[in-house]
């Protein structure tokens, strides 16, 4: 059976203000592209925040890492790729590449991992009924 | 009668990711130090956000302005000043300075006017009772 | 005669990360907004950082304000709309208008000033030859 | 023979602009506050960022993680610990704890990773000679 690989990108286009005084991109806004990475994914297969919160939960990242390969100048624009990457537990991953949209470089590399909150702020260890659902219509799991 | 000002100031360090590629603090993070000589403010003369908060308004900016008159560069320390300007209008009001510490050098002033909303997020017209009261303990009003 | 008037939009998607503990994006942003569309008229106009840059000068702002009218929540797309406004000085002014996507409501307006410093450091006094030739190939001046 | 422990501390203040809509600290803030506790680790030790340019070198981050176990919200005070990991490779690794100022609990741990590039860009791929005497000096190596 063929495994199901869902998969979202989006356009970079790092602003002056994210450029440091080495003229590269400044690591840290490496992480704002991964979540704009995530919610291009979000909005693609209805994982959004807002979609999330409406079911009464909360997806706080609890890990993240990230590789940096090749430096973003300004000017520079670049191809952010969000995959999910299923697993057992209550956890929501990601696997993150940034690529360079001329050459198709690879900039960076990542991943994150986020858990459910409910309502009252508790850690959910099951996964939840609405995410389970989820799976099932993506073809992740069934 | 000597009128009564009100100031406070705080100390401001550069980060690393605040200098643009020309090599000096990127113009928009000025606004975050006004909002550092705001809260620093807020600290000392119990006007805080949350203070502000749990009487039931918040405070959001209507109008800010900024006048950038020298260069911050990595590595310099600079203060940032913030007074508190009385109007008789449902304002608040603030007017800030940004030196170099070391040779006391304007490096920017500025100033911003922020509103009240009740709890349902409509606009207050007229100054709330505890505002008024706040005016009067430090000796603004009569 | 006919007044030339350059403009030029750009959509804006607001980050998560750029939403506030009150629901609304943090007013410090929309001077990234204002970055947003003086860039993109500087794409459109041959007006760009690097253009500039390469043509020896830096024009660092000296002047910023912007005026909040209505907010903006995570989940709204906006437009913004830089329009250059000429003066006979060695300046080059923008006034910005963020407009809510769906609604066209107005939700910020501001205005910018910037000036010329050639690659000493030192402030060009009157307007750059690249400029003066600028403005006459975009019918601004004849 | 004791083993050789560099480690600094500073003192992390949120600010209003770095908590996000659910008013915790949006997780991509952590590697700011990891780089003020390199910047005060640096400031201690003689390895700060301009210290080591003027020796010919840049260290750019290549990887970089960070692992949240308790949210910061606004009013939160904060302890940022680095500590730096020798290694025999032509590299940098920190260590970093952000604690809770007040209970001191574990809010965050992470790690990362500079390189040496010389005044070319290209990567350094042994230990520069400034470096070696740095790890000299504070009796890392012998």
């Amino acid at each position: 059976m063929k495994k199901v690989i869902l998969s979202e990108m989006a356009e970079i286009t790092p602003r002056f203000s994210e450029v440091d005084s080495l003229g590269i991109v400044w690591h840290g806004n490496y992480l704002k592209y991964f979540e704009d990475g995530r919610e291009a994914f979000g909005a693609k297969y209805n994982l959004g925040y807002l979609e999330v919160f409406n079911q009464g939960f909360l997806t706080p990242l609890v890990k993240i890492n990230c590789d940096f390969k090749k430096i973003l100048k300004y000017g520079d624009k670049a191809i952010i790729k969000a995959t999910y990457i299923d697993c057992e537990a209550a956890k929501i991953t990601f696997k993150y590449l940034i690529l360079k949209k001329d050459t198709e470089e690879v900039v960076a590399t990542g991943e994150s991992v986020q858990v459910f909150l409910n309502g009252k702020g508790e850690l959910h260890l099951t996964i939840p009924p609405f995410f389970a659902e989820w799976k099932k219509k993506w073809g992740i799991t069934t």
